[in-house]
């Protein structure tokens, strides 16, 4: 185990009616203040949680504007012009309602706010964000973790890229399996194989000796594929919900990277694929990249691999042949994906042909990426070929 | 699942010479002001620790003050005594050296610091506490999980009693599993049984819809088992005692709970056991009550305890036989608690004749005990006789 440091101060609220308390939590720290509410499009107006949120910060005597209009795959533009309006109205609180990029945005925003220069350059390695402006998180969709972690990915163009501190990690979130109940199936499945990737990314590690928080990732991960499964059969399965929604806000937190090194190879390919289109759905993405970059990378540590074998995917081992346990390993998680009704090919993703060479010069355009094993342009175009 | 709300803002440092870092993060929120280090006996002095500690401090610019004496079943005596000092110094923060019953005399002595009335209200029921000094902690011993706990245990007379708030929640804790090398075999058994016992008070709960929680405890107890072990073999087993720091670090901060009803009847007799005879190790007495427990209240829900056999103590179920498979998965708990060298029997614990009756009436003298069974007096008493 790697020496660490900790600290996850997000103070979650869970339950039904979860959000209608988010006004009173703000206001214990920012009373009398004004919050500024992000959203996206019409879901979070027509379900009436928007109403129901904005609500609850007037009754806790919160002054409330609204901005809306973020899409999937967050563009930079947007964010611009969240940080105008908040400089403009003097806002003290940044209110996102919705999933992983509404939260993203008010996030970039959040840094923004306080930065001279252009908030892309938090983006590109330009600059550091120092402060933030406090971001509260009403979550609407369990997939991105947004809502708990320290991390927010911007698009740019056709670029996808990621900033994180510590200074974004959300100050309160709250989430109420109910409104995860008018999701529709896609959106389910997708943000089921985000927040198991959020996990895997940290537990596809070489760091030896993190059997605790290897031992805490196999058991959420089979948390979420069981309730997935039951949430594919009945969308309204509240207990379902619970399950996911929690495991999901943990997914990303930190908690399941403590003390080891993490991968991120595939949210990396994924970025650059979802960056080239837009109308890629992160974690069908997500669903396609990784049973194949599984299939490429294994061969550098077949330990890690059986172990996720026995305890994640629950194969029984095939004996002395270690290979085909994984690769069975592999194909059950494939059929896992495919009861979730996810592609797990490009042909299935997208109705163009995928430039694969593009993309993977795109995936690693800042250097190689993961590093569970090391991926170059070559090794992503490799892994992204045999997902076709 | 219960609604709920949880937030935990302990800065966690961890690993290799994390106790040569508390100075730095003490100064940087407290920069300047003035420390008082409490601590227990003279483990932390022999093995340098505290000569560490206090180095770290006064090379961040802090001034260093120094408390020792703190007995294990920690005394209201001392935590007054704190207090004074803390009041007379203007000390700005309490700094824990030491295991559960140091962290807990500072946690009760932070409370204690801002009210007029005796320290003691806190832990009958008579007062809560608004404000607390910032706590933060170098664990030395890996049990109580008070490093991250908002919970204390004090000792008055005959009388333990704990008392638990937000505002005692230490600030940061520094966990180096190095310092655990020098721990006699008992402590080690016994941290480890207590550890075990934080989660499973959460986990044997009759709220239904917990599978998340419950799976995380039933792989954190799996991983305290087989590294509990491997330290009976080398008390120097960095890396075992990495996993150990880390679950017990974990095990009682209010992740295993959530969103859920705990139980806590095993903590309840076993402090009347050990507030009956301050020699008796907290984790020791642990050892007794539980299996005996555990014997006692499984028909209230088998359902639970089958999944405990299974997922826990790895029993295969016996066809037909709940009862039977239940029975065996205590049977092996046992025959664990028994290959960590920790007594099973009351006999075992202590050499007197322990007055069940007596220690009953103290158990439930403020009431019922526990959730997943409520044990009356004749309870406690009929579980302590079977524990003989």
């Amino acid at each position: 185990m790697q020496n660490f440091t900790y600290c996850n101060p997000t103070k979650l609220i869970f339950g039904r009616d979860a959000h209608k308390a988010i006004g009173s939590e703000i206001a214990s720290f920012a009373g009398g203040g004004k919050v500024l509410i992000v959203y996206g499009g019409g879901s979070a107006v027509r379900t009436g949680t928007l109403a129901a949120v904005a609500q609850s910060c007037r009754d806790a005597g919160l002054t409330v504007l609204e901005k809306g209009g973020v899409e999937p795959n967050p563009k930079v533009e947007l964010v611009r012009e969240v940080i105008e309006i908040a400089r403009r109205e003097a806002v003290d609180v940044l209110l996102a309602v919705g999933g992983g990029s509404v939260i993203d945005t008010a996030k970039a925003a959040a840094m923004g706010y306080f930065y001279d220069g252009d908030v892309w350059d938090f983006f590109c390695g330009r600059a550091q964000p120092k402060k933030a402006l406090p971001v509260c998180c009403v979550l609407t969709i369990p997939a991105a973790g947004s809502e708990q972690s320290i991390r927010t990915v911007i698009t740019n163009g056709n670029v996808k890229n990621g900033a994180g501190n510590a200074c974004v990690r959300p100050k309160v979130s709250a989430v109420n399996p109910e409104l995860f109940f008018t999701l529709p199936e896609n959106q389910i499945a997708a943000g089921v194989i985000d927040m198991m990737s959020h996990i895997m990314e940290r537990y596809f590690t070489n760091t030896p000796d993190v059997d605790y928080t290897s031992a805490q990732a196999e058991s959420a991960l089979r948390v979420i594929m069981r309730n997935g499964l039951k949430l594919i059969d009945n969308h309204k399965d509240y207990a379902a919900w619970c399950e996911i929604g929690l495991a999901g806000s943990f997914a990303h937190n930190g908690y399941f990277g403590l003390g080891h090194e993490e991968d991120w190879a595939c949210h990396g390919i994924e970025h650059a694929l979802s960056g080239w289109d837009t109308r890629i759905t992160h974690g069908a993405g997500l669903a396609v990249v990784t049973p194949s970059w599984m299939r490429y990378v294994h061969h550098t540590n077949p330990a890690r691999f059986m172990r996720f074998a026995v305890e994640v995917m629950q194969v029984t081992p095939i004996e002395g042949d270690e290979e085909a346990t994984i690769e069975l390993a592999i194909a059950k998680f494939c059929a896992f994906l495919q009861r979730m009704h996810l592609p797990v090919r490009l042909g299935e993703l997208v109705d163009r042909v995928v430039p694969v060479e593009e993309i993977a010069a795109a995936a690693t355009a800042r250097g190689p990426l993961g590093n569970f094993q090391k991926l170059t342009a070559r090794d992503v175009q490799a892994i992204l070929e045999s997902a076709r």
